[in-house]
């Protein structure tokens, strides 16, 4: 089964509104099949407010948002999902969550092995990876593991910027299997060490997308 | 028992050499009475290396440095200190350190108790807080707990510069006793969330020193 992802590193660029900048590669991601997406507002303290603005952004794009907030069942929600979203905020508070509420496995058997498309924006692209050791986030709450839903294998930084003094990068990247060559990794990862550059992997960069990739 | 902490931000100052920026506080808080420093060196890797420079500054200032990772016995090492210096690097991977060799109550006892002076400098400032939830280092490591050592009644964010677009500060902050107006807090701590920027405690900005106060 193919997997299906779209790891953005940001949920607005500066001066536009909520999801603006990748509304286009949004509506080609989930496509015409998928009618409902679940949301996971777990890495914001108020997740009334935020599955709203989720809601509203996702109505404009013609896709109806349920909650997982809002589920009785959370692990039955993400069983009956046609499409997942897992929005951004603290990555700590958000996997700890997703521990609490028991569906890091049932997330990644249902985009593993269900083919459902995966949509995750900043820490929901950091719990979409092996591990949230790269994340830049304060560990506000202690979650159980670092290990996360694990449906790359590598971890991504997704507010990584290189330390180009000439770049004007203000913006944030958005990684998608149709622009697959925005990223490069082999298929057998190699060991790699935190604090030694030269073993941090593979790096892409392009004009508009930074991203750091890690090998773990 | 008045503790006797020396909170340092950053062990190097751009253009400077290893503690030149904060040599004279050390000299004056460890004073003539303190003979050897215990250092602890587990923030990071080379631990070999990370001593031997710890080692070589504190010898100029006429102090003879202990590694505590040279130690036989770390806790029996924390126990005959007279003076205890944590250095900085990853904060995960210090307190997990700690844990590992079963240093933090000691440390902790030998402070609040014996009145053994502490220096710790940007990791090491970290973990002598309640807890390590302030830092911008990476969760490279999984320690038992974010608590850490808990020798003054806050957290600390040794990093925090203020978003002041005019500020020129590029340096860092210390934080001693001798100089307790830097800091201001209340002796019971108001419950925090953190996000919400107008709960997040005191904030103390100098021209030359900047640092910002969470109360947790």
């Amino acid at each position: 089964m193919k997997r299906r992802l779209l790891l953005v590193s940001n949920s607005t660029l500066h001066g536009g509104g909520y999801l603006d900048h990748c509304q286009q590669q949004i509506t080609e991601f989930f496509g015409k099949d998928v009618r409902r997406v679940l949301f996971v507002p777990y890495a914001l303290h108020d997740r009334d407010a935020y599955t709203k603005t989720a809601r509203n952004k996702f109505q404009t794009l013609g896709y109806e948002v349920d909650s997982l907030h809002e589920a009785e069942d959370p692990v039955r929600a993400v069983r009956k999902a046609e499409g997942i979203f897992i929005g951004g905020g603290n990555t700590f508070r958000l996997l700890k969550s997703l521990y609490d509420s028991k569906v890091v496995m049932e997330i990644r058997k249902r985009v593993m092995e269900d083919g459902v498309p995966y949509m995750g924006s900043s820490a929901g692209t950091n719990v979409a990876t092996i591990s949230i050791s790269t994340t830049n986030d304060m560990p506000i709450v202690y979650p159980p593991t670092f290990a996360a839903i694990g449906l790359v294998p590598f971890n991504i930084n997704p507010h990584y910027l290189d330390h180009d003094s000439s770049s004007r990068h203000m913006g944030p990247s958005v990684l998608s299997p149709s622009t697959s060559t925005l990223i490069t990794w082999t298929t057998t990862p190699a060991a790699a060490t935190w604090g030694r550059p030269e073993n941090r992997g593979s790096r892409s960069t392009t004009k508009k997308q930074t991203l750091q990739v890690c090998w773990v």
